[in-house]
């Protein structure tokens, strides 16, 4: 079955379901670029897809950088000198500042508040915060709670560890009938967080499952790593394999409702950027392609000068330019089954015009081929031949030179993706076509 | 006398009748493509350009197609019971069904409508139908007259032949003083239809009398063609010649009084695209550049991958976008010896432009040439370097260092053609430039 | 001290009053192609820069020139019959046709007129004339007095020298650690005429002064000569150093108080040409750019397509666009010293981009490198990444791939250059980059 063949459509109300009830499993998991919290991530997407997860030793260079020691926490709170917990970490793992060093002492109010983190601009929300390369501990709360406090001796605890250990990532490879290599890679860095990037996980978990059972034209390599670490230690470790790589997206932000927007690869003219502008304006909805800038996710390291991949990224609404953003307020109602379901069909659509995106060469290109005789052509001679398919055939020959992909010969004919290929089948078929 | 000498605006008006004379001696004929139809129509152009005839017998396989059949007609014609002519061929020949097999038989009215062809939209127009290559007869009447048929036995009558035999075509080649070619290609199979084609074969006709007593830069190669089996069937034949052309028209559809349309080659920016967008602009009259499309008339084969020759097609309205087109309302009135006139002057202009584009090496490249000591330039120093000769004997210096040709020089000066090419020629004749 | 270093704004009223004393020294002298006037005024230049003055005979041949006979003048006026001097040398030297033979005759009116000059649209202004290569003599003088001239019998006195002697024209080089040349011309054969080129001449003199005294990356060429023939002279004269010249501006017309205006070098996207246009947009101030053409000054030589040279020409009102060109009316009053102060800042602010401009090779080009480690990153995970130094940062570490100068990522960051130029000085003292 080819990836063409799929009838999402019809169940794409249970797909989006399905996503999002793995979401609400995933959810309640503390990760973090390194421990337990991203083990347990993958093991649960295991009973989705075979994935590989990999250990690397905390301490191992991986170009400038060097793999972290491990991080776990079991607890973390605040309590006020009557006993009370005003801050939780059970109740929110977002409530702890993401690789806080251990920390159990009695404190003031004022040295209390050098370690708490809120968000004036939205006082319900407890913010997001990670401090892994610099040794510190600290609180994330609302900014209604922090106002409640009072002058008082408070105890902190944060049960957590950071000692030698390893990285945790998975990785999903599916052989297709080329070695060449489509990359797909997501984050599994943060913690209670929906859109980003629990979306972005249960999505690549559910396109390797579909992909899985498909005909395939390109080999499809699926990661789901921490952030920035994560991609410069599968590129260093996995240095030789990079050039296999020909298309790639990072699947980040693309849980909520606000329309797609695709950032291009570094190179610009990639292919996966000309087929995500095609697919995204076939939609017939509103969306946006911006310029590659060398921030955001993890094609910063795919799009380094030393590895320059041609690795795009599908978001809805990219990161900082929604206010949920890196808050609790990007949870679990924030993202519904219907936006999951939407940008799984959109990556889909998007892979599916990879695969078809062929170039053929036309095996009698002097002249025209008399395609009358082999029933490809009207035979009355009522010089109707701006009959749709007819046209998409001959503009298929004339431009099957190795120079035109079918997406080219789309753009230059004015004619859908769909019709050509369909041309391009039928004349592949008797033979007028071969594929290179 | 170059061709720029011609002074064609004086005796127009006597060109167009001429033309216009012509064309009504072709009209009666009934060409198709093959037979005494082309035959006769090229014996008539022998009177005007000792033109060269060629056979090829049928069966020849010509790339992926075979010369068909000969096809010869002497009468067709319908008859009611009472034994009236309701259709004949004698009074217009677009009544056949082009290529119609022999058929002598009495049919019902129900049986007849099925080999009927009319233009309900245009009620008094009878249209101009083929089937070439799929076994076939038929009848083609105004749609008023159809109307009027009652149920009856009707006597229908084609004394055509369809056997082994040739396909005609007319060649006529001009030799320049350099062997690189400019193919003039037009196409002989229409009956009495003028604008698509008679006027292209009287326009080519006469084109080819006046280049060949004409000083040419350039040879010239003119076909008189079959559309399509006649375009394959001669670059199938003269495969080793066509890497001898350079520049390439197809004429077709310049007869009725619309503006000039030119479809450009494949490569989009041949020096034939360039020169006619330039002539086009330059006549001050409203006119459109197409771009490639592989369907059409013989560009179709010029510019096939296997060739991609630099054929572009000017035309005024384009095939299929007036609504006389293959219909006997493109008659000797639709097209008026004016606009013959019109389009010859047009033809004319293109290729004087691309005989006259030529491209120069500065002999003297490292600073300018002192162009005062030769008398090229005011002698009192007042500055006046803005006179419009001075100015482009200086671009044109500047700019002959092998990339550009005289018309690029007049774009990238923003001067006319004919000032930068009296500038050339001034500095050529001092031995400032050297032709490439 | 690097030419960033430059607290020119501070004293450039002190800077506009000194060139505008220069050119008031320089003034009064009556400048030709050749003779005591260029020498005098390259001995005053000497007083402020140590250039060194070559002498070139007469009768060299100079590609397909050659260097004319030295002029010299002592004086010269016209009498009437009644011992006036009714037009005086000594009152104005563009009186006098430049590069007038000697004559000392009575002539009558009508005689007389055939060698006077005005300008009738501008009767107040005397005109200013040439005749370097076409022998002759004549005076220039307003149209008003013109007027006054009554029939008389006229002796006409002009004591002036056409014999053999030299070309002499000014060259200052500094060296900087590069061999690569930046060219500085400026034509000195202008009599008392300010903007066109005084003006010029002063601005050379005070940039290479200003040059000589800073730790340059580029090696700089400073030319002071006749126009068109002191560049043909030199450049013939010094064809083996042509292809150490990798920039270059000509200094013309820049002493009134319009627009700038930078013409394209012939090239059109020289590094100049860009550096030019992104400095004046960056002033903030109405500028124009326009193309090249191959009239004006002596870019027309250091462009002819033998040399092709990446020379600009930076301007205000270009010559010939303002009523007072080549008249009396551009004189000492006509040009200002804050013009002069203006242009020179804008001069310096090209040549300081030009400096700046590096090309850098990311060392680390595989993944990020950790700039927190290096302290060049926020240590806390608040993804406050916007932060625009270090935004500039990943912008330069991306693109510095050996195919990107600094303005080239300035322009697709759009990030300010002084921005990216302090990331690059940044990563460059980490060792993060390696300038090429």
């Amino acid at each position: 079955m080819s990836l063409s063949d799929f009838k999402t459509e019809d169940n794409i109300i249970e797909i989006g379901s399905e996503m999002h009830g793995l979401m609400r499993e995933l959810y309640p998991i503390c990760r973090s670029i390194t421990g337990d919290g991203v083990r347990n991530t993958l093991n649960i997407l295991k009973k989705e897809i075979s994935l590989a997860v990999h250990e690397v030793a905390s301490g191992t260079k991986v170009f400038d950088w060097t793999v972290p020691q491990e991080w776990n926490i079991k607890d973390a709170y605040v309590k006020n000198s009557r006993g009370e917990k005003i801050i939780d970490f059970t109740k929110s793992n977002l409530h702890v500042l993401n690789y806080s060093v251990p920390v159990n002492k009695r404190v003031s109010l004022e040295e209390l508040k050098e370690h708490l983190f809120t968000l004036p601009q939205h006082p319900e929300w407890i913010p997001y915060r990670t401090s892994y390369y610099s040794k510190n501990w600290g609180f994330c709360l609302s900014h209604n709670e922090f106002q409640k406090l009072q002058p008082d001796t408070y105890e902190v605890c944060i049960e957590s560890s950071l000692e030698d250990g390893h990285l945790t990532y998975g990785e999903y490879y599916i052989e297709g009938k080329n070695s060449d290599e489509v990359l797909i890679s997501t984050h599994i860095c943060h913690p209670s967080l929906c859109s980003d990037n629990l979306a972005g996980i249960v999505l690549a978990t559910n396109l390797a499952k579909y992909l899985s059972s498909a005909s395939l034209r390109y080999s499809y390599r699926f990661l789901f790593i921490p952030g920035t670490i994560g991609s410069i230690t599968w590129l260093c470790l996995n240095e030789p394999k990079v050039s296999k790589i020909k298309h790639g997206l990072v699947v980040a932000c693309i849980g909520d409702s606000g329309k797609f927007t695709y950032k291009k690869t570094r190179q610009q003219d990639a292919e996966i950027d000309n087929i995500a502008a095609h697919v995204l304006k076939d939609s017939g909805n509103d969306f946006e392609i911006i310029d590659f800038f060398p921030y955001g996710y993890d094609e910063r390291q795919y799009c380094s000068p030393g590895f320059d991949l041609p690795v795009g990224c599908l978001m809805r609404t990219p990161h900082g330019e929604f206010p949920e953003y890196h808050t609790s307020a990007d949870n679990l109602k924030f993202v519904t089954p219907e936006n999951l379901a939407g940008s799984f069909l959109m990556y889909l659509a998007v892979l599916k015009r990879l695969e078809n995106n062929k170039k053929y060469i036309n095996q009698n290109p002097k002249c025209e081929p008399q395609l009358g005789k082999r029933g490809l052509y009207d035979k009355l001679g009522d010089q109707d031949s701006s009959k749709a398919l007819q046209l998409a055939m001959l503009w298929v020959l004339n431009l099957s030179d190795d120079k035109h992909t079918l997406m080219d010969i789309s753009d230059r004919a004015g004619l859908e993706f769909d019709l050509i290929k369909e041309a391009a089948d039928a004349l592949a078929e008797h033979e007028l076509l071969k594929e290179i």
